[in-house]
């Protein structure tokens, strides 16, 4: 996946013995902190970095600083690159349009014509989704999908995202917005959603989710738990996962009931789109067996019997990764590169 | 999409003028009957006919009585013809493998090699699917579909079907069975359903789903109405529906009841595909703006906000046509002749 670059060619002809890497720039915009990296095609990091999300408040002055950050970040990188495109993932992100819409955790409302508005920065071909597709396409590129053109990404961040994978194509649906499994329906009547609904899957199945959960478990419980000296705002899901690893009682029935509903509708989710597998990723999924064993478990109570035995449940390979970059730079490798003609190797080694 | 035949010309050259017309033949088995019949590319029908399914319990009678009937039907034809395939509806088909897998409703069990068998008969391209994906390929080639990549199907007959499809093509899944809408969960506990769970959306919307809702609104409800002087085995969907469109309280009840739930697990499913439109078709269907009406108030309420004002729920084009044959046949014009280079007129009028 090295070539000379035209342009380098032409430009510098003394430099045309030189191997140019091929690179793809990825942006991952958080609600709290936007991430952003170089990776070649065999998910080798070249460059990170981060700025913060929630700071700015415009978009204008968001972008004249991450594009100020990647730009100073690129110039200390001493090999020769060509990049070959940026892929972007973001809250509520529109594929079809390059826009973030209404994206509930961003400070920027309405529509934001992101890719428009980057493309006066860098002239370069770029991609922008969800980061939940961007995920799935990670998971796909570099991780452990690389065989599977039927497959399900779910990550289980603040909130609950997901990218789905059919024929080998991400399902955009008809506006660019499809894969909201974090917004089916579980109790009709049940918690309330940052979306306006109630009972969403992402009030129960997430970080925020498993919070709620504790909290109501602390409510109706008498065990004794270190977990009562939490207050709503101090609680991380991160000291849930530590306190079920230990072996905390309440932590634990947390993670059970969670998993329970998260089994259910990914089994309704699998009943659509007939998965080879399903990746779990994100803070909830580092309670590894605490929560894969358990929502196995109700995976297959509520499986269509059609399906039993055919449908993995498993952890994201990306987890320990840099997943984020390597997510929206597969993007590049996947929707831009392939679309003018290179191959990706099927055995690509991730970092 | 009028051809000379090769062969034909080939054998007779006294009729090398005349133009043959093409056609695909469509069989949709179901529990009952098994329809067959023949049309051309614009959904006219030529021919058509059916026999029982119930009555044989071997495949090999079944598909001795099935393929006489056809050829028996087909020798009445005048006019010269060219059947470019057969596309098959069954129950629990496997596009992938051609074969049907553990039907409940069909007396064969295990896994049938259907295109197999059927190829000892018929020397044509063949291509099977479960019926439900058929009924969505038939609404896409003739249908109100016509101009969308992506919507849903749900065929609301004994059980619950659904054919999904995205980016212009059904959802098969990594094995060939994707699509079980009406398998996915409403309660857990809830009602028995023939495939081994309880409380799958099929229990509750579809033919016997609202007379199971009837029978409990019966035990409920002092209120009177002639659906007390039905038995369970007497009661019919059918007669249900002419109920409702007279008003009947109970009925309009078990109407509501199916179309909450039905509303629910469809905003469910939009989450997952974002579709441009959901088709409802069969029998329920034909309480029209009784059931419309009610799911779609379900649906807007269910349905992630993101998506709200951008999804239709409408009734199938094909209702009061003969679908399940226009279904199976729309299955070689969408998927043996597309592939062989020949094009689909975009606006191919339905009989």
């Amino acid at each position: 996946m090295r070539a000379y670059s035209k342009q380098w060619v032409d430009d510098q002809p003394n430099f045309l013995e030189q191997q140019m890497l091929e690179t793809a720039l990825g942006i991952d915009i958080g609600g709290t902190f936007t991430k952003f990296g170089l990776s070649d095609v065999e998910g080798n990091v070249l460059m990170e970095g981060s700025i913060p999300t929630y700071t700015h408040r415009e978009i204008k002055p968001f972008l004249d600083a991450l594009c100020g950050a990647i730009k100073a970040n690129l110039k200390n990188i001493k090999e020769p690159i060509d990049i070959l495109g940026i892929g972007i993932g973001a809250p509520n992100g529109n594929y079809y349009k390059g826009t973030i819409e209404h994206a509930p955790n961003l400070h920027w409302k309405g529509i934001v014509p992101f890719i428009d508005m980057l493309k006066e920065y860098f002239d370069l071909p770029m991609v922008l989704t969800n980061d939940a597709n961007a995920a799935a396409i990670g998971e796909k590129v570099f991780g452990g999908a690389k065989d599977m053109n039927d497959f399900i990404v779910v990550t289980l961040g603040t909130g609950l995202g997901s990218g789905l994978v059919t024929r080998g194509k991400l399902i955009y649906g008809h506006d660019g917005l499809a894969g909201e499994l974090g917004h089916t329906n579980v109790y009709p009547d049940g918690r309330e959603c940052n979306c306006g609904k109630r009972g969403c899957l992402e009030t129960y199945a997430s970080a925020s989710g498993i919070k709620r959960t504790v909290f109501k478990l602390l409510a109706t419980n008498n065990v004794e738990t270190p977990l009562r000296s939490y207050t709503y705002e101090s609680l991380t899901s991160k000291k849930i996962t530590e306190m079920a690893l230990q072996g905390d009682p309440i932590a634990l029935e947390a993670y059970e009931y969670t998993s329970d509903i998260l089994g259910l509708k990914l089994a309704d989710a699998a009943a659509v789109t007939s998965p080879q597998a399903i990746f779990l990723f994100g803070g909830l999924a580092k309670a590894g067996d605490i929560l894969i064993e358990a929502t196995k478990k109700s995976f297959n109570e509520y499986l269509y019997p059609g399906y039993k035995g055919k449908i993995e449940i498993r952890l994201s390979e990306l987890m320990d990764k840099n997943a984020a970059i390597l997510g929206a730079s597969a993007l590049v490798w996947s929707e831009i590169v392939k679309t003018e003609g290179l191959v990706i190797p099927q055995q690509s080694k991730a970092v």
